[in-house]
């Protein structure tokens, strides 16, 4: 059962708002060691990725033996699903969520329980108390937008002592509290991040997790017996430049929810569904136009966005925030869709 | 089970010739595509990786459906034992080989036979003729230098056609033919190869496979259940840059076998059983110093060599050839050691 990620295509030129990336490039000082990085490239990287954990730990507070980076946050969960979860402690997580959790599931053989969340998409969070099970959470979640509390987060990690509660911030940095200041508090956390959405850098396959010196060291474990080179030098040497560029970070998570918001205030004028989104996506449904069909008509129209097929959100379209200028073509879009379709009049009458 | 790499230490400028990392840097028109790959790393990389694809399809006259490309030669080698052994399918190498593909079958849960070479280290290649399992064969070897035959290669193939058979060709060229060309002839093939040794890559995390479209589906499956953004954008325009460098590529092979030669007349002149190595490293042993003292000695100078502790290589060590410069150090360096623990006489007595 593979993954299916989004669309790449190559045949055309997209307005590509369909993969959650950032909608702005890297910081111009993320080069600066890449020069040098490369005229040593005949060396093994370091497998301690010693550099980047350093300064990781500075801007975290952490310990560097409690901060472990992978190829994308996708390995660090696949990591987890093998040291954590086995045939007889199975999976848990929510019936919408990230797609690749029932995918590393089933790769590793480990039972998995998918919960519904409820009708607005929010957790329950009682469902998760004393579930025996690890536990994966999105927080914020995907493709929803939304997120828990922290006393939503503490709640669960308490009613579950014995079980490993992975919460994924992929998308935190866009304006959710972060998971990071209870690494310490409670040893059966793992926080994992990525430099894909905040950090402008998906190209730079670089992810991470955050937990107590026990849990990493079960991570290293695996790493070690998968490819303890897992960082190449290059990422290596741009992520710690990244790191470097913290301001510039904030300041580019700040302009996309700016946007953001302007998208979900114009979106739910248009006569849009839109959930309260965390993250850098909005997620929006149109009581008159099919979600699969509204994807479509954008294609056709040079834009991409995701529809998903599950029947709870087929009528939705996950939409990534892309620059002003990006999310204005989309709104005209929209509304010449919605005029075309007959939707604008009837939207109005209600 | 984690895999042990060579060590590689951060407190003391070693002259390291411990990890088989080519003596030289990679190209300067390396970095070529760098700058532009940098400034578009807020994207995912391409997953089908298929500028680099279509590149090495034009050097070795593949199809682009036979070629994979993986986060080093280590996934692809893991991704094999996942897709192609189980626990009724087991897998099968050699005692003395690469240290990984034992620890890959354990993490899989994959059954293994380590089928003892013959008392040259020389593959015993009638051991793995209607075999039952799926063989992996680095070829040449580690840490023999040893190569197999076209013939012997052949022989194998023809003899498990319901196996797949794995040629682990990382230090092909340095010296040994490659298996490429039966590719088209043998749909149970598998040759997998690395950027880097020949490739002065090794900080770039860049391996691939050459198989039938069949084979590399297969792969494919398992690339896309774990991460298919395996290889990051850097390491992507970095390795499309090498591969338009082939002539220095080519030139560093034969400087580094030029070294080679030399280093091998020099080690014998000085008593030392030495194997015919056609790798970037030499085999060796002194019948008057034990491997490990001899590897500590050198430590202690400041040259890192590889010693492995199974019983029937201990008294070796792996040497990676260094430039010439380095060699020199090394060869006074160990002149020095047998003159301090009494070796030399005793040797030209002999």
């Amino acid at each position: 059962m593979p993954y299916t990620p989004g669309e790449q295509p190559k045949e055309q030129q997209y307005i590509k708002l369909n993969t959650n990336e950032n909608a702005y490039a890297p910081p111009a000082g993320a080069a600066r060691y890449l020069q040098s990085a490369l005229e040593h490239a005949q060396l093994y990287p370091d497998p301690e990725c010693t550099v980047l954990r350093r300064k990781m730990a500075a801007l975290t507070g952490l310990h560097e033996d409690e901060i472990i980076f992978t190829n994308g946050s996708d390995e660090i969960l696949n990591f987890a699903f093998m040291a954590f979860c086995d045939a007889d402690t199975g999976a848990a997580f929510p019936d919408i969520t990230y797609g690749f959790y029932p995918v590393f599931a089933a790769l590793n053989g480990v039972p998995y329980a998918e919960i519904p969340l409820r009708e607005d998409f929010t957790v329950a969070v009682e469902d998760y108390c004393r579930i025996g099970k690890t536990i994966f959470l999105a927080n914020p979640n995907a493709p929803t937008g939304l997120s828990l509390s922290k006393a939503d987060i503490e709640r669960i990690l308490t009613a579950n002592p014995d079980n490993v509660v992975v919460i994924d911030e992929a998308y935190a940095d866009f304006g959710t509290w972060s998971a990071v200041e209870l690494v310490d508090k409670y040893e059966n956390l793992l926080v994992t991040g990525t430099f894909s959405k905040s950090r402008s850098g998906a190209g730079l396959r670089l992810g991470y997790g955050f937990a107590s010196a026990a849990l990493i060291k079960d991570l290293n474990t695996i790493r070690f017996a998968t490819n303890p080179y897992n960082i190449n030098a290059l990422s290596m040497a741009a992520g710690l430049a990244v790191l470097e560029e913290e301001a510039a970070t904030r300041a580019a998570c700040e302009a996309i929810k700016k946007t953001r918001r302007q998208a979900i205030e114009a979106f739910r004028a248009l006569g849009f569904d839109c959930t309260d989104s965390q993250a850098n996506f909005i997620f929006v449904k149109h009581p008159h136009i099919g979600g699969e069909r509204l994807y479509r008509l954008l294609k056709e129209r040079g834009i991409l966005v995701r529809h998903f097929s599950p029947e709870r959100i087929k009528d939705y379209n996950r939409i990534t925030i892309g620059t002003e200028a990006q999310m204005q073509v989309l709104l005209n879009t929209v509304k010449d869709i919605l005029d075309d379709e007959n939707c604008t009049s009837k939207t109005n009458n209600e």
